[in-house]
């Protein structure tokens, strides 16, 4: 594969190291830029991913910011069981309408030879246990034991977990059965407090999107038919990746008393009165990688925003033929210790020397496309010149400079800023290109109508658009067109007439096909 | 719960604030501990626990501190599938009769309506999955894969995740259906470098007990009959716990080729011929806090080795009657920031400043029973001096001290130290103390023998002896005394005879009773 694609990239046929391109078939291309950049792939269990160490590392980096963020707000990590009784499940009718359709469960405790060679199933449950889809009605159970009083109140507690929802069509990182994410689940003593925290925790996931993953996102609350199942108001961050299709990234619930009715979570207040507490839940997982992927990634592979990149640089050393390797490698660790002492955002720079004996193109080509933003090519004249030949990842792959060495050590967190700040502005400029407001049918529809019926080109975006609040509505759009209506703006109260029906509308709502 | 022991620690009739006390039942005490310092609870799941936010956030630090050294010796994370497919299970028969015996089975993805206001387990699978008990096979499937040609090697990779082994008898931490653990997967092409991979992780354990939990250790490979099933060499860190009981904290296992020859782990060597590979895995879990919790905590409750400690320093502010809190609050806050900016262990002082509403003595018994290494009390007169009334948890909940504040911050991070050298060095004398020599078998005998046996005392400890390498002879002592092999310890090769036979011995081995 590195090989071939090498061969690619460095020959005529090819102008890319990913093939497809963008252009050519996006989902493809997706697919190719996670398995070229080593970031995970497909398991033997149906629908499991195995999430290879260069992806778990940027997953790594997502959790140490964002738990830094929920700690800062407040919140403390806790482990909850990972198995549901079927009993639990009985009790909210609108919440396991959405989860149990399509859930791992279990129903024995044990194996034992089936008398052929073989295992089978043996120690029937009396009451079988589902694999947690998400925690709410285990983490209900136990705060309803935990909340007696208001002086409990309120709970602010965050939980790093796998979980498992059964699907048939997996995409890596995008859609499988087992995922890694995070959930908080609170409780309040109040309606106001438990809808600021909701709304805290929507701004917390939307800074993140933004301040480290270079992501921009439209904050907004979701139609009624899109909310959380048992949800009052669910909020959530919609991004746009570049096949311009919507990326719903993460997730804020405002529950009401909902699930505090269902499983009893009440206080007795300062009014000696017992009451119905108030909860939210929230939540991201690794589908922000995918995320991630399709926002910033090019035809040469993944590109990755320095804030988060498992490595910043990489310096790859030129070793001269027939002479000895040491002068050049002991020269490359010294500048590599040096750059380890710089700090950048969070965390020291992080910088891979890559001393393995493979050609140089071969070598610069892996690390194009495993995204890292800065590659540094050293060779015996750099050194004479005590300067490093010096190329960013968001810029073109020939796009290379020399740079004097002490100069880079100085400016190497300026660098890296910039191609934050680049791969940011990009991301905000691709999605300004490809967002409409539109008061029109007919243009609405062509927008998200591809000219090619048989092989659609990328296409369509995001349109603000007049809606009558209907379901009905939504669901027609969606039958006929695809579109989806991803969020009610923050910004978006404006009163108007709803695109396909004519009806009053409170407001433009944002419409785009959608992951 | 809280305010009947505080009466009880407060006023005449206990003395403690755990009942019962470890002298009185020990198994009891525990329990009493892990409640009483708000570290986890059972669930209503069948033997999985609820990790609170106090014993989360020790398992965090846990967790920081190992994940670093790992990565200092060139591992790095990633995450395989928590589910194993049952055919997986029937390749590897060895390691199966150790593992298949009790473990979740899902043999359905769906719960639907039972048609009587419940649901029922729905879409069977073709093939029931596993929950992982330990991933040995489905990481070596992906190895496999992984593996081609000797430049591929080694493999060094950890997993962070949960497991499943199903337990009928259950206690928090020590033993649960569920718990969290790390599992390190490495192969190598040589058995050489695969037997160093087994040594570094086993001392990196033993360091960690040490240097981190307090909690001395004896290194040793385990005998034949106590090998994890399909090793070739188990090693293990063993600890003394407080009723001289032995604690298996961690484990490091060669497994030579035979999990590479079970799965097809092979590889193309330099000679160009196909050689299968050499593997090991290595791995704690949540048992650890557990063993951290029996080696320090005392009849107060828990005692937190500061460099693992969710909190180092607690304040507590004594609120003068009748006038503003202002004042005392905000020099308490002053003095928390200053605290917070000192550096200790890999990380800055945490500070707690409890400001709740509660009665003092309830607060105070709270944090001494929660174990933070440092409490302060504040009050208007300590203000005036510019002193604050410190007590140390290593020392009697009674003996307080009057420091200047300025050099309690000058040295708290020296405080700090000498209370984790304490609770090691403590730990030590209680082990040397409680460990023998013994050549007799009938002092041996006396030795594990209850003086009351209705209702045993803490008796016993760690008595090295010789033993003629048969695991019948093993099973008999086992038998008759509850007392097993805990390990072969490095230093004990020196020839004798068996101590129950009479047969020659290679070295003496350490026995025990065992958690
Ligand atoms: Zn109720
Ligand atoms: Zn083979």
């Amino acid at each position: 594969m590195n090989q071939k694609q090498n061969k690619q990239s460095g020959g005529k046929a090819a102008k890319t190291a990913i093939t497809p391109t963008r252009a050519e078939d996006y989902p493809q291309w997706y697919q190719q830029v996670v398995r070229a950049a080593d970031m995970a792939e497909p398991s033997d269990v149906r629908g499991c991913m195995v999430i290879k160490p260069w992806g778990y590392a940027l997953w790594e980096n997502v959790q140490r910011v964002l738990d830094g963020m929920f700690k800062a707000t407040g919140h403390r990590n806790a482990y909850f069981p990972l198995f549901i009784p079927k009993s639990y499940l009985e009790k909210e009718a609108e919440h396991v309408e959405g989860f149990a359709k399509e859930c791992a469960v279990v129903t024995h405790h044990r194996l034992e030879d089936d008398g052929q060679g073989g295992l089978k199933p043996a120690g029937e449950l009396e009451e079988p246990l589902v694999v947690r889809p998400t925690s709410e009605m285990i983490i209900g159970a136990t705060y309803a034991k935990w909340v007696q009083s208001y002086r409990d109140l309120p709970i602010l507690i965050n939980q790093w977990a796998n979980v498992v929802r059964w699907e048939m069509r997996t995409r890596l990182f995008l859609r499988t059965a087992e995922f890694l994410w995070q959930e908080g689940h609170t409780v309040h003593a109040t309606e106001a407090e438990a809808r600021e925290e909701t709304a805290k925790m929507h701004e917390v996931y939307a800074r993140f999107a933004e301040d480290y993953m270079a992501m921009p996102v439209i904050k907004g609350a979701k139609p009624e038919h899109e909310r959380f199942p048992g949800a009052v108001e669910t909020y959530s961050i919609e991004a746009m990746m570049q096949d311009r299709k919507a990326l719903q990234a993460g997730t804020s619930h405002f529950l009401g008393q909902n699930f505090a009715r269902a499983q009893d979570i009440e206080y007795l207040g300062e009014d000696n009165q017992r009451h119905h507490a108030w909860t939210t839940s929230w939540g991201v997982s690794t589908r922000l990688i995918g995320g991630l992927i399709m926002t910033h990634s090019d035809d040469d592979g993944l590109v990755l925003p320095p804030l988060l990149a498992p490595a910043h640089v990489v310096i790859l050393p030129i070793l001269p033929k027939g002479k000895p390797a040491e002068p050049v490698l002991s020269w490359c660790e010294q500048l590599a210790e040096e750059l380890r002492g710089v700090r950048f955002g969070d965390r020291n720079v992080e910088v891979e020397l890559d001393t393995r004996d493979l050609r140089g193109g071969e070598k610069t080509w892996q690390w194009v496309k495993r995204g890292v933003p800065i590659r540094l090519e050293v060779g015996e004249r750099d050194i004479a010149e005590d300067s490093v030949f010096m190329a960013r990842r968001d810029l073109g792959v020939k796009d290379k400079h020399a740079v004097k060495r002490s100069e880079f050590v100085a400016t190497v967190g300026v660098i890296l800023q910039e191609i934050q700040d680049a791969l940011l502005g990009r991301a905000k400029a691709f999605r300004e290109e490809n967002s409409r407001v539109i008061d029109d049918l007919e243009a609405f529809k062509a927008f998200f109508t591809p000219e090619n019926a048989e092989n659609p080109e990328i296409h369509g975006g995001f349109v603000k658009a007049h809606w009558d609040g209907t379901t009905e509505t939504a669901e027609r759009v969606q039958k006929e067109l695809g579109v989806t209506i991803r969020c009610l703006p923050e910004d978006g109260e404006e009163p108007g007439s709803c695109i396909i029906t004519g009806r009053p509308s409170a407001g433009r709502v944002v419409w785009a096909k959608a992951y």
